[in-house]
């Protein structure tokens, strides 16, 4: 067990190690503890050797100049200039802000980055501000659309915050997939089998092979099949891809760079790097802060009083699982798995510092 | 069998009768006409009878003033004046449009509204402006939260246009239910089952019986069952509540206004009538606009080549379908239901106007 200050200080240790700016480090820093606080260990600890195999294969830029490349009061196409997502994100979710401060909205498209860690800690960037937070990515390429075995898109978060008042905020963040790639990974190294409706084959036969993918396979988007939706879903995962990937000039859909190093770089681009979006909404834009957030206090009280279906004990509020994470898991530390802690050990000593496996 | 303009010119002289201006009657007409063209008849003539027994009711607004209450660059919050829906959200989407001409992008939330129509035709709106359009609405509580058994959300639809080069614009026009209310009661009229998945019973147990709603029962949200994904349907769905009506004022979830006048007023109320919402995004606020056109083509000619499943003869861009329903169905008119015809009818002789059954 580790506590949260260890692995915080650890990992600004390796990313300034890469060459990163202090500030640039913390940026990082602080979206990998909040994957980890929130219970989301897919994008914490297990990622850091990702983002040093790519620094090692020269893939990242440590020493980016992110910056605006055009703009209108409400938008801007940010560059990332090859950066660590975190970097370009976080910036990009800087600049949704500053704008939604002067003209209402702010609404940034993001091209030249890389993988970015989880969605929501972006969107949640715009609670301080009293705005609601925005925030979208693509994602490697391992999604079908509905009726296709291609693989054209990613499992394509979308995370949107809204400030509540004596309630904590409304956070949702879900991929457009029926799950996400790093519960079929977990599915597979346990040697279990996933329901059918997470993934297909080669042929687009529903599969419970959690390793379909690495034969042919694809998951499918939000809904499962074209019977129960997946249209929808491939609707969604699309207008991530479109808003992230076109309208910033990032390589879309398929082209998307792979966010590991064991992949190679793709010959065919069609932009620069990895998109995002992002949006920041004053509140104070369509009405008053306060009725607002008593508005949604009212909100949230009425739908957690709607009646539990039988046997499930309560109905929950986008947002409530991470919060209730991070309550216990900042107190109690948190449980890196063994063979995380070994990379995390071999990154230390490649730079010579610590770390003591516990 | 009716041509495209015989429904156009009826529908108009029922909106002129009941009082709207020509203006207004316009507008309304526009979006239903739209509705059948695009071969979504839930939407089309078959709703005509509700909102003329509102009128009678003394339920919806001939004369509305819709204004503005609260602005900002890129905002602005509309009072629908308890307009028809067409009325409300053809003129917020108006705003929107011209905050973006402003701003590089304007989004309108919008209270005091009723019923609107499609979704798609408001995003649509925007693509003549060379700009992303999007529009959102809630509708009348029937969907359940996951792990719940209340009737708390509409299918609460999304749709987003953008316009390409030389190829069709993408449309996606979604509920965000595995299926819309409307294709539920066709299934229950032709006495058939629905499949697993779409609705659920009084306690939560999935149902096949498309008229369980009468019976306390519930929809799902996009993804069915928690194991497939719904509460990130939920999340989706809880998003489009909060931006139309909590960030407009009106009556969010549960609170909604039904849009047939055999449901009563409700009692409670937490804000002002149904809320939608509207976004407008120039495509030049972000990149030269031909050059996001061509990018769209070549996203569109990528995702046409993707390779289609066994069984399936192509894949699908959002909006393919309905845009070949209105190729047809303008040359070839609508076969309008009989009992539709027949109430089409009865409006006709209320009015004193013209409607021939064929």
């Amino acid at each position: 067990m580790h506590t949260i200050p260890y692995l915080e200080e650890f990992t600004k240790k390796v990313f300034l190690k890469m060459g990163c700016s202090p500030e640039d480090a913390g940026m990082i820093t602080d979206v990998f503890i909040a994957a980890e606080l929130r219970g989301l260990p897919s994008h914490g600890m297990i990622r850091i050797k990702d983002y040093f195999q790519l620094w090692q294969a020269g893939r990242i830029n440590v020493e980016p100049r992110v910056r605006i490349v055009h703009e209108s009061p409400s938008t801007a196409v940010v560059d990332g200039d090859g950066a660590i997502g975190m970097v370009a994100a976080t910036r990009s979710m800087k600049i949704a802000i500053e704008k939604a401060r002067q003209a209402g909205t702010g609404w940034v498209s993001t091209r030249n980055s890389n993988h970015y860690g989880i969605a929501g800690y972006y969107a949640m960037m715009a609670l301080a501000h009293d705005m609601i937070g925005i925030c979208m990515t693509i994602a490697n390429p391992l999604v079908a659309p509905t009726f296709s075995v291609s693989r054209m898109l990613g499992t394509n978060p979308i995370a949107v915050a809204v400030p509540a008042g004596k309630h904590p905020p409304f956070v949702a963040d879900f991929s457009t997939t029926p799950i996400a790639r790093g519960k079929l990974a977990v599915a597979a190294k346990k040697g279990e089998k996933v329901p059918l409706g997470y993934v297909q084959d080669a042929e687009g036969i529903p599969s419970d092979d959690p390793d379909i993918i690495k034969h042919g396979g694809s998951l499918v988007t939000l809904g499962g099949t074209s019977v129960q939706g997946s249209h929808k879903g491939y609707c969604l995962s699309a207008i991530v891809d479109i808003f992230s990937a076109v309208l910033s000039g990032a390589n879309f859909g398929p082209f998307c760079p792979p966010s590991v190093a064991y992949l190679p770089v793709k010959e065919e681009k069609v932009g620069e790097g990895t998109g995002h979006f992002f949006g920041a909404m004053r509140i104070d834009a369509f009405q008053k802060s306060d009725e607002f957030k008593s508005q949604m206090d009212r909100w949230i009280e009425t739908f957690r009083a709607a009646r539990p279906a039988r046997g499930q004990e309560r109905v929950l509020i986008p947002g409530d699982p991470e919060r209730e994470n991070e309550e216990r898991i900042s107190l109690e530390g948190v449980e890196v798995l063994a063979p995380v802690q070994k990379e995390m050990k071999e990154i230390a000593d490649y730079f010579s510092i610590s770390f003591e496996i516990r």
